[in-house]
């Protein structure tokens, strides 16, 4: 293996001109966090490795198994962020933003994150996600709000292969209780645990409950469920958000075994599955819920969230036969004017009407250096370019150029000073 | 230090909300890379070590001194990346874009580099920035047109504090024979020169040139010139360049110590250096060349390349004072509507307003679990909204809804069905 010509394994290349998919993605979540008026934060690439073993879990797989580590020239360890909660959660603390911004804190995130996993389809080593975080909640709405916002990246695609899960995973006393009463009942059954199940017994019993092979045995099912051990207040917070939902017409299912892979979330959580073929083995688009005490984990204090986060390499698979994100691929490349010189020694003339039309804000392409009008119209058409202008001697003496309509096949005579409104015109655009 | 709490020395946080620089600067150079008729690349956060080794040069202070290394569990050498060409020219020969692609082909970055420094002001450890690759070039008008567009960013600023320097560095055979003759130039001022620069004697002695210190004194400014080792047609070829600038009026310095830090420029290089105080000691905004011989080191077949790259950091830095992206950023902060509902069990009613918006585009935000409008109107104060849209028992009643406007402080009653339209037509947009 050349090292130099090949990209590290389980990492991608996106090369929009060719598949300009994790652009629109982008630019859609961009667009709907705008609509719910949601900034940006962008946060390092590599942070302290303790921050994540402190939030996502010591004994998460994430952190257990699935980080890039590295040490500085000053032997701090650093690790490639794995997850963006924890980061934004830090960033929150360092700049404290609770004191000078307007709570909730709404803000999203877009870019790569890192996890060590054998690659596979949809989920790379390097991957790219979208989320949101609402910091600073004192209002379940905010959390059925937050909802709508993650079923709406689905339906601007018409996209309805999904189901809604939710789950109630209550606070952390609660969520004590169980664990301890699922580590007596499963040690019972210790014996007929895969071997994996039987490490997270002491670890983290909770994963037995969402194991692919194990969630689907008999005594798994029959398990002790959290419901038993719930405070009134509990389950009625969480029969709150269930009568907002009804209320507003989202279907949804409840599914106890759903407790995610992070140790921050509690109380609501939730996840969108595919129901399609094309994600089979992993389903998950969408994942998300509460973490009210992870700000005051990391030092700051209790504080109510909410938050999702999208696999958008997921998505593009789940995605890959919809026609909405076909004609939007479709529309993608295109570019207002190839400038054809009839001879390379124009090119000086081509340069000068392409920084006119620039400076008007039409995008334009040249070929330099070629003799041959059928190279300049073979640019055009792999450009997918709306308009030609071609000239040579003549044209040049004249003052003129010829402009060529793409589309429509026809060509006009327009003098050189009415090339940007004569453009503007057939581009349907204001000057 | 609490590593939880703090970001890694040497990054940075981007806050948009707070401080929208970072994004505005992205947002402008997406659409000159429109108009240029450029696309996008992502390439992976690290790539094998060997791809900078080859390309930037082992002996190059990037690859020497400042690369983040790690090795992934399989014990391959990785770095986070110190600059993106060498991983732009991997992907185009990995992909086979040379075959697959019109040429030249077009594309551009933006994101995080990593460069293990010693942090000063406008250059982190992580940095952001934005470059063009222009590959399979075959005339110098494209090398005139990315200086134009690398000049084009500063002119939409109106900023107008920079030189533009430009040098020939000629081809290999012509640098071997330069680079000898410096070195026994230099070895006969040995003890004259830093011991950083004793160090470069024998391996770099270009950056001699350009060291700060070494670089203005006396021996060193009459060491030997490159021009007295060049051919007639890497002459020539320069002069044809100078002669377009000197056609199109772009002004510009020949600069011989003008070297560049990386090993796969050649012929045509180019800086542009603010001259304004604020970046004094780091001045090179913008910095580029031609990189002829790159492909083909890294496996592919020789092929004409020009590029270059800016400091997003250092841009934000030397426009701190520039009125057009201080008006830019006042602007970027705002939302259409928020939604004030007199006490909070509308909250429900408000959701469903809030739907009912943003399914048509209009940006909306409600401060759930109040019951005080004066919180509703800080609330939109610092969201900078448009509107605010009030409601209580009675209006609900009614079917109606209370609009203000933010600026003009009128308030009509708007009916419930109206909103919408009402609202699109004080935007100024059609339906």
């Amino acid at each position: 293996m050349l090292t130099t010509t090949t990209k590290p394994r389980g990492t991608s290349d996106y090369f929009y001109q060719l598949d300009p998919s994790l652009d629109l993605l982008i630019n859609f979540a961009k667009n709907l966090s705008r609509l719910n008026g949601y900034y940006e934060i962008v946060t390092p690439i590599f942070e302290h490795k303790e921050l994540f073993v402190r939030s996502v879990g010591s004994t998460s797989d994430i952190v257990e198994k699935e980080m890039y580590e590295f040490v500085d020239k000053n032997n701090r360890p650093l690790v490639l962020r794995p997850e963006m909660t924890a980061s934004v959660c830090r960033c929150i603390i360092e700049n404290n933003l609770l004191m000078k911004m307007a709570l909730p804190i709404k803000t999203f995130y877009i870019g790569p994150m890192f996890r060590y996993e054998r690659p596979q389809s949809g989920r790379s080593r390097q991957f790219y996600q979208f989320g949101v975080e609402c910091i600073g909640s004192n209002s379940y709405f905010d959390i059925v709000e937050i909802v709508i916002f993650a079923l709406s990246f689905l339906q601007i695609f018409h996209y309805n292969e999904y189901v809604l899960k939710i789950n109630n995973i209550c606070g952390c006393e609660t969520r004590k209780k169980w664990i301890t009463a699922l580590k007596k009942y499963f040690s019972k059954y210790k014996e007929k645990l895969s071997i994996d199940s039987q490490k997270r017994l002491d670890k983290n019993p909770l994963r037995i409950l969402d194991d692919k092979i194990d969630g689907e045995k008999d005594f798994v099912k029959k398990a002790p469920k959290i419901t038993n051990f719930a405070t009134k207040d509990e389950i009625d917070y969480f029969k709150k958000i269930t009568d907002i939902f009804d209320q507003q017409k989202i279907k949804y299912v409840i599914d106890d075994t759903l407790v995610r892979g992070l140790d921050y979330y509690c109380n609501f959580v939730f996840e969108i599955e595919s129901t399609s073929s094309l994600l089979k083995g992993q389903p998950t688009l969408i994942g998300g819920g509460q973490y009210n005490t992870l700000l005051k984990k990391l030092g700051s204090e209790s504080t109510n969230c909410v938050g999702f986060a999208i696999g958008l390499d997921r998505l593009i698979v789940a995605l890959t036969n919809n026609e909405i994100f076909k004609k939007q691929k479709e529309m993608y490349l295109n570019v207002d004017v190839v400038i054809a010189p009839l001879e390379s020694k124009f090119d000086s003339y081509a340069l000068s009407i392409s920084n006119c039309l620039k400076q008007n804000a039409i995008s334009s392409l040249t070929k330099f250096g070629t003799n041959k009008l059928e190279k300049h119209f073979k640019y055009a058409q792999k450009q997918k370019a709306k308009f030609v202008i071609i000239f040579g001697e003549k044209e040049i003496k004249e003052n003129v150029v010829l402009i060529k309509d793409q589309k429509t096949r026809q060509q006009e005579k327009i003098e050189l000073k009415n090339i940007v409104s004569y453009l503007y015109n057939k581009l349907g655009w204001k000057k």
